[in-house]
């Protein structure tokens, strides 16, 4: 591939910056899923996409393709996507930056005339962060058929409202099926969300795997109790049941550092959660990951026997309510093994990672052969609003992916 | 004191199923303070008082006073008070018990045409639980002139309202001035809500003193970030620090607990608290007693210690808030010397022991004479629906608080 193309920086910047002004919290976005926020930046993409003659088709879960025909009508298409949903204090370019490069790339195309074989596509995936409705990448796994469409919808966010109300108030709820088709392959662009192409000087991130992940959702169950008098050796607390699993958590994860293990408490709901009294339910969410499977497994055999000595010592017990597993699905060597051959000749900061967050090519992963490239963010900070890229050090990473996706839908 | 007086047993236990049915919850009650069932409750109360021909005064923070006239209507009354508000997860008799068997006092009096030299009050505090606006023993601190009548007013619920316009909502925002007049004596009998008496055959308990107990509310302040890939050594997880902090409360009141010391970890407060992101806002409260003032201190440097260590691990800041401390008054011996001779022609079942839970009289026991009286509950159970008493092992009880009552009046 000697004629290398090159999108154009102003116009993704451009797409960037409206993009930023829909939810803006901060100096980042809070745009949560099936918001208002959401609905009104969903509508802005369609408009690009229409404007430019794509196809949108809008599925049952609010996935919304755009699609660029290539010479090849029946062809299985090549896919780029991410998402436009955002945490609660969100960023501007967390899976922003990914959905709208993948319209840069089909905007290039359009400027520079070239007819791909295949279709392309691009998808914003809906729910990929799980912010307001749990768990996240709910989109893409209904598309690959391990979510069901109906218990999607009947998701309820933390003031009540379902998944599927909300997405039929916004507009949102297509009539397409979701998924069941075939894709020829799927590429997606994210920042690193880790510190290592930043500080190392990196601009593209070939991603060659990911890291194994357990997220959990425990439950401690105990008895009310008057918070004074109550015997210590009587008292049933599941708030002491998970404040001793908060610590060992980070215990854990501490330990398992080195080999860059990580383990986090983020979230726990305790209930009545009253001043003078014990409560008598606590729920604890908690996410283990680790390179490798086997340091993971580790990591999960001190998660259990902690969680055991934790309820034992709080005298109540501890029951797993949910186990959401991802990062086991393979990155495509082929799809690798071209970028390979094009990202050096954009950049000469090239460099090969594995992803430690969670995306929606981890679910596309199982269906389709799938990769990422990762742009550097700044010291890696994200699901923050002052999360941050420098454009100069983005644009190179973006340009494989046009390249990539072009020599792929060539094929 | 040849000739005792004795209560109508039936009847008070009828008012005490009358409070029973209103604000039912399972076994229980669940009577918030300021709403409507405690609207019911106060009515039904001062609807009592007025069927007997009681003055009834409402002060300004819905503390009501129902006044049998003395012989001397210049005296200083003596009064007998308690709660009639309960936790979220309540039962039918803490604090209920102590109002009712005042009412009860003065029933008796008529029935025997007693007239006493002093006037007698019952009172029904406002707020003692803090179930609902936090602190607890709002009316009564208010009365001794602790708590800051507009500030009081000011409090929130969880939901936002705020004590000035609930108190006004259920109409018990009354004109009387708070406080500023003399007490010649308070007495308060209530469930003990620690096993000693049930367990050891105990009846009567003369309380003899308080435990010291110091609750605080901490903040800890961190960054939000990913859960997945921040490094270890970077987070700043407030819910880290809280439980490290939750960890330690336990372990410390376990180390203590062999001289009856205890600390509670009981509510928790963290923002965003979403799935995906590391919080940036953890409150936690927590509560330390113990029956001597220097192993509560020895407590608090343990608990200082642990803060600044749990912190520290987690990379956060720890700032204590709020800190409440009760249990420094000491009960009147005069009035406690009144009850020993009293009890003892009453029961051959009665115990000298300390007061662990807060009350009432804590605070009214910085401004006047004050005695308690603890009753037995079933193994110490209360703040929790389940909570349950032997009628039987009740009334030696009420009958000692009568008879003191008397005595003191006449005095």
């Amino acid at each position: 591939m000697s004629d290398l193309l090159h999108i154009d920086r102003d116009r993704l910047w451009k797409t960037i910056e409206a993009s930023a002004a829909i939810g803006t919290f901060e100096a980042g976005l809070r745009r949560l899923s099936l918001t208002d926020e959401d609905r009104e930046m969903r509508d802005l993409f369609v408009s690009w996409a229409q404007t430019s003659g794509y196809a949108v088709t809008i599925d049952a879960v609010g996935n919304i393709f755009v699609r660029r025909e290539g010479t090849d009508t029946q062809a299985d298409p090549v896919v780029i996507g991410s998402h436009l949903d955002t945490q609660i204090y969100g960023g501007r370019f967390d899976g922003v930056l990914g959905v709208l490069s993948g319209l840069e790339v089909l905007r290039t195309l359009d400027d520079n005339n070239v007819r791909t074989k295949r279709p392309i596509e691009v998808v914003n995936w809906t729910n990929e962060e799980g912010a307001r409705f749990t768990p996240a990448m709910m989109g893409a796994f209904v598309f690959t058929g391990r979510f069901d469409l109906e218990d999607v919808h009947a998701k309820r966010d933390p003031d009540g409202l379902t998944f599927g109300s909300e997405l039929k108030r916004i507009g949102y709820c297509g009539e397409a099926p979701v998924g069941g088709r075939a894709l020829d392959a799927y590429y997606e662009l994210h920042i690193e969300q880790a510190p290592a192409l930043d500080r190392n000087g990196f601009d593209i991130g070939i991603v060659v795997g990911s890291y194994k992940v357990c997220s959990m959702r425990i439950a401690f169950r105990g008895v009310t109790a008057h918070v004074g008098p109550t015997p210590m050796d009587e008292r049933q607390n599941p708030l002491v049941g998970a404040g001793y699993m908060i610590a060992a958590t980070n215990d854990i994860g501490l330990k398992y550092a080195p080999e860059d293990g990580k383990s986090t408490a983020s979230r726990i709901d305790c209930h009545p959660n009253r001043f003078g009294i014990i409560s008598n339910y606590v729920e604890l969410c908690v996410d283990y990951r680790h390179p490798e499977q086997a340091g993971l497994q580790a990591m999960e055999g001190e998660f259990e026997a902690a969680l055991k000595q934790s309820a034992e010592k709080a005298r109540v017990s501890a029951e797993i309510l949910d186990v959401w597993r991802y990062g086991d699905a393979d990155f495509s060597e082929e799809l690798i093994s071209g970028m390979r051959q094009i990202a050096p000749q954009i950049s000469s900061r090239v460099h090969e990672l594995k992803s430690q967050a969670g995306h929606d090519a981890y679910a596309i992963a199982e269906i389709a052969p799938t990769a990422m490239i990762f742009t550097p963010c700044k010291d890696g900070i994200t699901h923050n609003t002052g999360e941050d890229i420098d454009p100069e050090r983005t644009w190179p990473g973006v340009d494989l992916l046009l390249n990539a996706v072009v020599m792929r839908a060539d094929r």
